[in-house]
């Protein structure tokens, strides 16, 4: 892996770059449509370095955004137009099917030689998700070092934090004085290979390289050369067992607002670093995959393969169309009532849609409080009470409602009701929508993923129920 | 606000601390409900120095999840009890709702006492929710310059990069080499009340007091003292300027992975710095908030106000009564084809409901696809053009397996009837997750929050439409 550059060599950035680069973004920080249009226009002339020249003042993370945008075919053309552009970070900042596409399509010496200049991290992103041929393919083309750095963290799970880490820190030990760190940082035979490129913290370690403190680099830049650093450091610590699932990692990221954690294995030895900067593309994807679950849209992402985003999808709906064929089941049931007055069957989709929006109000709240562990053994008879409350309130006013305008069209009765129909409902979609995620978490699902489709069906069904029974239990028709 | 504490003189932490926190917390790293069902009894007991003992191991997040998880009255108990553990940082962690609350609770001074401990940005978040008398009240008790700091910041637009950063940061002239900045970290007259308790990277100005370039501190520490700061730091910069909106600020940090960022006036001028720690809340918050939004449950936290929480959520219900009523009059509409064939009665909820599904599903794609700058106009058709083939599979895997069904277990002619509306429905459907929350984005209102209302109107209309008005085309029965 690439160490740290020689700083007194790094380049100077040119002043102009950035104005640049600002008039080719619009007022949200997105890539404008003129530019994108002009790099696709040279790239499908086969003018490479027409495209080269547009891409070359982009930030990295801008260049990624502008492989997004363009067809697989455009991407392809690029990728070769730019190559000495495609740094470790325009890879890193890639979306994952975009980044997967790509490296499959290059040759396994062109991946590899794009693997070797990124951080263990990176790298691993970079090859975790080809299949085992290609990933043997790249890895073949590697030095023993990084191969061996890349298989270890390959074999920690999937989504852990042994994937995400880097192995590259800076650990000294306990008697070590703020003078003798800096010494040896400005020290040029410091090994760059196992330096790592940005570093926010030290962290100082026993004999058996356990973690015993952590350091801010800006505790050692104001204290004197001659203190301990055992002295400055904070013993409290957030370890991260190099095992553990990233949503997990984001979660104490984000409570503990750390800017970077030791990685532990089993043993207590420190095996590598999560930095920040890392885990906020983890939690921006852990905060806002519930949305796109809860929908039944599994990952979601616009740049997923057509036929994963049709699997992942085409599986809800027909868990789906389970739950309405038991609500139809339940309309069949009061067919008799329908066939005497079809207004019923005017009004029934009204109560049913109510309550189905007013579970998925609980729902969403509810799946949002597990999440950021706000909802827990302690507080879900308070949840549940308090949503109670909302869902009474609710179900008055929209109860008054419907109720009115169907007695002054249809009958007064009938306003009756419906008005009755549709307590009963928001109340049981309240209900629902917080004892259903809860379940699910107790059995240890994420409680994102199912509700909806349970939530629903009580919620139409019970919608159903609740009108049409009522109607019939009222005496407006008879069974 | 207090400067850095004298770092020789930071606390050394209990090595106990945390084996012993640690037992507090469930392998999910949320408070057991044996130790807060420990922390309750000690609390109805009236035995502050019990609660004491109990509170006193937690690190300052997990006491704020604590006064999240007691009631109201439990909550104001233990901050009497603990007033001493009341740090910053345990206000800074607690929900939003809740400091609101329990800062009412308490008297200006002993507000005040807690808001001069804070660095700016915390010190607003605490009193900017307050109603203009509350905060009147807290800032008179402050000191001439705290108060003018914090008024400053709250004359900035809610939820902008002024309310949220911080005033004090570190900065040098261009002419500064890495031993002078060093010398002035560690020289003991540095001004305490501007110098930042954390930072993480310096900022380099012009004699205008204009931010040219940033210096990690790793940079600092690997550098010789002779060398200018200059040539070490990164010119190219990401600034924010003082009014932009948080989500912005957001994203900013996570495309560039920023750790912390220089914020500008009008003028160009270096007037803040904002910190991840700071903005990984709001990053989670905004990819969070659009599941919220989608389902119409407003700021959706279990903390909000019950009234709060009803009206936001009344008010999406009432819309959705305006939709469901549009439907209705679609199967009033067709009221005699019923009257014919009640089987209508019982299957139109299906077709209605899995388009509901389809739809929501690519809304939530769309929607999150737009906040993450992924679609923009460059690419819209693209992406509705492959929605469009997404739909078109799920159409006719759905209309296939309904379309059996009902051919069985009514009539062939009605299998065929749902199948095509089913087909209609989900390609409609498809195209109407994509397109209205593209619309919105376009007329810049934020898709999360309008689109579903739409959505579903269109859902629900076209369901019951296509397959009652397909029924009638098809002779099946006659209006």
């Amino acid at each position: 892996m690439a160490g740290d550059p020689d700083i007194l060599d790094r380049e100077l950035a040119d002043p102009q770059g950035s104005a640049g680069e600002e008039s080719r973004l619009d007022e949200d920080d997105r890539l404008k449509p003129g530019f994108v249009r002009e790099v696709e226009n040279a790239l499908d002339a086969g003018d490479e370095s027409a495209a080269y020249d547009l891409v070359e003042p982009l930030h990295p993370a801008d260049i990624a955004d502008l492989f997004e945008l363009l067809e697989r075919k455009e991407r392809l053309a690029l990728a070769s137009a730019i190559s000495d552009l495609m740094t470790a970070d325009v890879i890193a900042e890639l979306n994952d099917f975009v980044r997967e596409d790509m490296i499959e399509a290059l040759p396994a010496a062109a991946a590899a030689a794009i693997t070797e200049q990124l951080d263990t991290d990176d790298a691993v992103q970079l090859i975790e998700d080809l299949d085992a041929e290609d990933q043997q393919a790249i890895l073949a083309e590697l030095d023993a070092e990084d191969r061996l750095a890349i298989e270890t963290a390959l074999s920690y799970p999937d989504e852990s934090a042994g994937r995400l880490m880097q192995r590259e820190l800076v650990a000294v030990p306990e008697h070590y004085t703020v003078g003798n760190l800096i010494d040896d940082l400005r020290s040029p035979d410091r090994n760059s290979d196992d330096f790592p490129t940005d570093f926010w913290e030290i962290f100082v370690v026993d004999h058996r390289h356990h973690p015993v403190g952590t350091c801010q680099l800006s505790w050692i830049l104001t204290t004197p050369r001659d203190v301990a650093i055992a002295d400055v450091m904070k013993r409290e610590q957030t370890l991260i067992p190099v095992e553990m699932d990233q949503e997990e990692v984001a979660l104490r990221f984000q409570k503990y607002g750390l800017i970077s954690a030791a990685v532990v294995n089993d043993d207590g030895r420190l095996v590598g670093q999560l930095t920040v900067d890392d885990i906020v593309h983890i939690i921006a994807e852990e905060a806002g995959e519930d949305a796109l679950l809860m929908s039944g849209a599994g990952e979601g992402d616009i740049n997923e393969p057509l036929r994963e985003a049709f699997s992942a999808r085409v599986r809800w709906l027909i868990a789906n169309l389970g739950t309405a064929v038991v609500a139809s089941a339940i309309i069949a049931f009061f067919g008799g009532a329908i066939e005497q007055l079809v207004a019923l069957a005017v009004l029934m989709p009204i109560v049913a849609s109510i309550g189905g929006n007013a579970g998925t109000q609980t729902m969403a709240v509810t799946v949002r409080a597990i999440a950021m562990n706000q909802l827990t053994r302690s507080n879900t008879w308070r949840v549940l009470w308090r949503e109670l409350k909302v869902a009474m309130m609710n179900g008055v006013v929209i109860a008054v409602l419907i109720g009115l305008a169907v007695s002054v069209i249809f009958t007064p009765p009938l306003g009756a009701v419906i008005a009755a129909a549709m307590v009963v409902n928001i109340v049981i979609s309240g209900m629902a929508g917080v004892l259903v995620p809860v379940a699910f978490d107790r059995m240890d699902q994420d409680p994102a993923v199912a509700s909806s489709v349970f939530v629903t069906m009580i919620t139409d069904s019970m919608g159903f129920f609740a009108f049409l029974g009522l109607a019939v239990a009222s005496g407006l028709v008879s069974l």
